[in-house]
């Protein structure tokens, strides 16, 4: 992509209304835009890393084994009457009523809606286990929307929702999800522990959050420091294997949100020097609740023995819109976001120092063409704008690696290589800087 | 995909509430299911091919030089007081109340907020020509719903956006999408005319529809019958070429829809045997209107002389969730759906005739495997299902190929390779059907 066919408004000044890090970079770097309080609109930056981070979260669902399909946004009211949940959920749903008066919402999840159809689907027991995933937009009415996408009303979401015969095979859904996220956050760069959570107005007795450490962080964690050391799962694991001893070394160690805490038991069970006790952004909630919904929607399926059986649930959700803020509180410096690679929106920025000069336009265009031909995904900064704001844009908008080509170095046939994270430069050759990224592919 | 651990609920008898084709195909292949009256789930057979139609567009989009982005379903009431639509809109607009009891819309469209977009992120003539879409769900109050997602409240939509400084430079714009909607509608192996179209609340004096035609459609149009023969123009346009030349075909010859059909014109104009008066689907609305938004919502950007221009714009809509319903009434037999390979949910189905045969199992087992792993979308029936249902389930949901294995023909080592368009099968070795896949990516 050429800058200059490109839609990147960057903000110069920081912007007054960003409290945090992650909400001032996003302005300022052209990824987001708010239309109403809380409402953002994704410029095309932005929708680059949304779409990388959902592709990855796909990916772990899919290789859960989990079915992907799509809920719509509007939802019944009858639907959550049916559940008794309709009240519970109080101001933060978005209520409507349409032309011919009928009570609607705005799904701010869909616990109700996948049980109707799961039901309409299924029949005996060969029909589970199963589960079903759905990325889509959720809308939750806020009093106080704050701090940019992190805590936003329109939120993009997955959330899965699995069903089984029984207790304990639910609970070998859980685990497997519980990996898939695990996985999920690993490469996602993000160091996030599950931990003993509430269940909230999902219900259930079962349930982890999944929580990044950050200052910025909306509540207060208690974890064992050695659960920051842990590898993510290989993703060796058949749809059959019980995955019981696989996450036995998130489960053995002390980690549970505020509501969850207990204080005795963490003074006890962990070392003092071991304690953690910080603030946390939670990026993920998964929950098992049984029948809790299957019993009052008649979701239930022929058993081996004829008899009807509710089905055994979980649901499991990732906050998609969320992580992207949720990355750049992680991985940032005083010139702006550091992307991971395998979320940034594009993993090289070219910088012509000299647009309209022959020879930097000519050897900018050939090695825009050669990475790009190559598969590489390049920022290409082809327009008049001084040296130093190029520079400042690049660092600001994250991208892993910058190529730097002015008229001084190609005298030498140079061009200099930074890498974004380590702020290391290195001069190459114009065969070197393709060969270094072409040869990385493989 | 196994169809073991997949969720395609299939329906045997053909659904009452169904009144046109598509609608009953979807239903009964299990694509989609109504949540409530005009909203639809989107099961995964469903969501397959509403993604694979959103690829196309996107690439097309793409191609065309415009620039993808994402604005929110929930817009402010404020903004449409600011271009003077929120009234001209009437009930088809969904309107909701915030618990904060602000005014706000489930957007219809988008020519506002992207407006003020572009507005707060453009500065001079040097930021256009720019043309940004984006792909999300919009909601249309209709008061009566019906044929399935060809006439949804909820629906996904393509709407993109041009800017230029002068009219003739949008002009311009608007030509790069009519040769780009040419080609989206052939990759999607869908004849659809252009037509001159009523501009209806978006508003300007240039406007086209395209159409396909069919007995199902909604409104009547007339067109010269030779508009049917013309092929779709190649992708090898540069972003700076003017495509009069390209689509004068389309436009030197009579076509109109039912509001903009001149009787005389078309009787004196087109030869009788060549007047073609039909039902037709719209497909695809496309309109030039100037600063119809620019003049009120103040965007312009200074000229090259220093003054300041209110830009000039257009809008581009392609109903992405309706193509899908518009394929299958335009391909499809008394078996089921037929799916052009581009759109398809998997290109091959292959069926197992004898589930729990070991030789059968094994050599199925092989061919999923081979297939997949050259990177062939495959659908592999292993269930126990009697062959009868699986040959109609199969013909049903319409993937383009069957391979056929089961115990008499692996005696000679032979499986059947059926084409579900032509009905054609052949008898194959197994290393002959998997060379006809693995031959046929390159």
């Amino acid at each position: 992509m050429r800058v200059s066919r490109f839609f990147m408004p960057i903000l110069r000044d920081p912007p007054k209304e960003a409290e945090i890090v992650s909400h001032r970079l996003m302005l300022r770097a052209g990824m987001i835009r708010q239309s109403s309080s809380g409402i953002y609109s994704w410029l095309p930056l932005g929708l680059m890393v949304l779409k990388n981070i959902e592709q990855i979260v796909r990916e772990e669902q899919n290789r859960a084994g989990a079915v992907e399909l799509l809920m719509p946004t509007i939802q019944s009211a009858d639907l959550w009457r049916d559940s008794g949940r309709y009240d519970d959920y109080g101001a933060e749903m978005l209520r409507i009523t349409d032309r011919h008066d009928r009570d609607m919402l705005y799904g701010p999840t869909n616990e109700e809606l996948i049980t109707v159809l799961f039901r309409d689907g299924a029949r005996s027991y060969r029909d589970v286990p199963r589960t079903l995933y759905h990325i889509q937009w959720k809308f939750r009415d806020e009093i106080r929307p704050r701090f940019g996408v992190m805590r936003g009303r329109e939120f993009l979401m997955k959330d899965a929702y699995s069903f089984d015969l029984t207790a304990s095979e639910g609970k070998k859904s859980y685990n497997r999800m519980f990996v898939a996220y695990l996985r999920t956050y690993e490469r996602l760069g993000l160091k996030a522990i599950p931990m003993r959570a509430d269940t909230g107005p999902i219900g259930g007795d079962l349930s982890h959050e999944f929580i990044i450490l950050a200052d910025t962080g909306e509540s207060e964690v208690f974890c064992h420091k050695d659960l920051l050391e842990l590898e993510a799962p290989g993703n060796n694991h058949g749809p059959e294997d019980d995955l019981e001893p696989v996450i036995a070394p998130w489960l053995d160690k002390y980690a549970a949100t505020e509501e969850m805490h207990d204080k005795a038991q963490f003074e006890r069970d962990v070392p003092a020097d071991k304690q953690i006790s910080a603030r946390g952004i939670e990026v993920g909630h998964i929950f098992f609740f049984g029948s809790k919904y299957t019993d009052p929607m008649k979701c239930s399926v022929q058993g081996p023995d004829g008899a009807l059986t509710p089905l055994q649930c979980g649901s499991y959700g990732i906050g998609v819109s969320r992580l992207v803020a949720a990355i750049v509180e992680a991985s940032h410096d005083e010139g702006g976001i550091i992307w991971p690679e395998s979320v940034a929106p594009f993993k090289i920025g070219l910088i012509n120092l000299k647009a309209g000069d022959d020879e930097t336009d000519k050897v900018c265009e050939s090695l825009y063409e050669q990475l790009s031909n190559a598969g590489q995904t390049v920022l290409y900064d082809d327009t008049n704008e001084r040296a130093g704001a190029k520079f400042k844009t690049m660092d600001l908008i994250g991208l892993p690696w910058q190529i730097i080509a002015g008229p001084r170095g190609l005298k030498q046939g140079k061009v200099e290589l930074k890498n974004r994270a380590t702020g290391e430069i290195s001069e190459l050759g114009l065969d070197d800087v393709v060969a270094h990224f072409v040869g990385a592919r493989t």
